[in-house]
């Protein structure tokens, strides 16, 4: 690892210069921030976590025909990807109350919108990433109209499908996080899902209990978050082989 | 029930008038047909695993804002559903070449096509339910322009979701049937989900194996179709209480 260039370093992840022209090595960290990064921990397992889970939902994403930068993962923590041009905006897509949102417009945390809400934050660290109209991305020449178009339609496909995913396994899909690029195929530019798709960047919530299973068990103090990871790849069935939780067997004794 | 007043009667379900007006009973039955009815048999079973997956599918599209027929299941074989006046289609979803398709195309079972493909049946036995393109529906007026264009985005939507809810528990969601029907709320007409979603309308294949655990089971004779819709249900948790296998635990002897 120490051979290879590195790109830029995030605050969840590190990105390498990649084997091929246009790809990078995507290198997930064990660090979780929150707050803006006012609260840091060092979370062992959660990266190992993160890329398989990724790894599980881009894959998924990619087979219904929504393009992502996923190439294949390379080990525990690292996988390919392709290189894009990364637009400077985090798509939110929310389909219950919860977290900024929440408390923004004074509604109670777990209270179902009237339909799914996308809706975009600047991301630059700081300012702290500040909710933006559409029209400013517009003005400032972040993305084209068009471009806009196509990333909602694409955000809302994404939350049917995560919501069908976790549906299936007993999970409500509060809100996500997703990151859009650009990449050149030929001479004709689209639009992908970049960054990861994980727990770091969903909101998602037992069925049954309301347990959370995500980042705010951190961010709040509500357990280790390990384990509300591999609670969520377990449900999944993508445990990677070292963190399995081996169930309990009895004991025989002759 | 045989107080209350038959409806229709069709191949699979009976439909009874409701408790209210602008209800209906949706009773599910054991039979099971397939090639236009040439091919009969009961499945002891088959109706109470269908009246509850239905519901589990019905449930979560309703969470995610797709307007359905269902309001709740009323026991183990019947379902309290809102009227509607039906869409003499088939609207079918395919992501993987199978079926009449893989035939008529000559194409091998199992490939993938290029991106989801949504087509139409004209319903009606006599007929054997023939493919038609979206010209003859509008010519017909079966249905108008702007009531196909509202039919394919849902399907779609629904095509996204169902991926998902099959992709979390290690099934490849091949194609599906829906129906769709026409309801008015005040003086407002629009479309709802209608008549079931269930094993018996979507072919299914295990992710790793590619076993069927759908109605192909019982048109090509490959097994047991009770079990491979009760393997259905175990994976998504939806089990009647009647039919759960418990599975085996190991027996201490003092």
């Amino acid at each position: 690892m120490s051979r290879r260039k590195k790109i830029y370093e995030g605050k969840a992840k590190v990105l390498y210069e990649g084997p091929e022209p246009g790809t990078f090595v995507q290198y997930f960290k064990d660090d979780a921030t929150a707050f803006n990064a006012e609260k840091k921990a060092v979370i062992e397992g959660k990266g190992v976590l993160n890329n398989r889970l990724s790894e599980y939902f881009m894959t998924g994403l990619g087979q219904i025909g929504i393009p992502t930068h996923f190439i294949k993962r390379l080990n525990m923590r690292e996988q390919l990807i392709r290189q894009a041009e990364i637009i400077p905006l985090e798509v939110i897509v929310r389909n219950f109350a919860a977290g900024s949102m929440a408390k923004r417009m004074g509604i109670e945390e777990g209270t179902p919108l009237p339909r799914p809400i996308v809706e975009f934050s600047y991301k630059d660290d700081k300012l702290g990433d500040p909710l933006v109209p559409e029209e400013y991305i517009i003005a400032f020449g972040w993305a084209s109209q068009q471009e806009m178009d196509d990333i909602v339609s694409l955000a809302l496909r994404v939350n049917d499908w995560m919501s069908g995913v976790m549906y299936g396994v007993g999970i409500k899909l509060i809100d996500f996080k997703i990151e859009i690029g650009r990449v050149w195929d030929n001479e004709f530019q689209r639009l992908i899902l970049a960054d990861e798709i994980s727990p770091d960047s969903c909101r998602l919530w037992d069925i049954e209990t309301g347990q959370k299973l995500d980042k705010d068990v951190f961010r709040r103090d509500l357990g280790n978050l390990t384990d509300a990871y591999t609670e969520v790849a377990r449900r999944l069935g993508v445990l990677p082989t070292n963190v399995t939780h081996t169930p309990t067997k009895p004991t025989l004794i002759n």
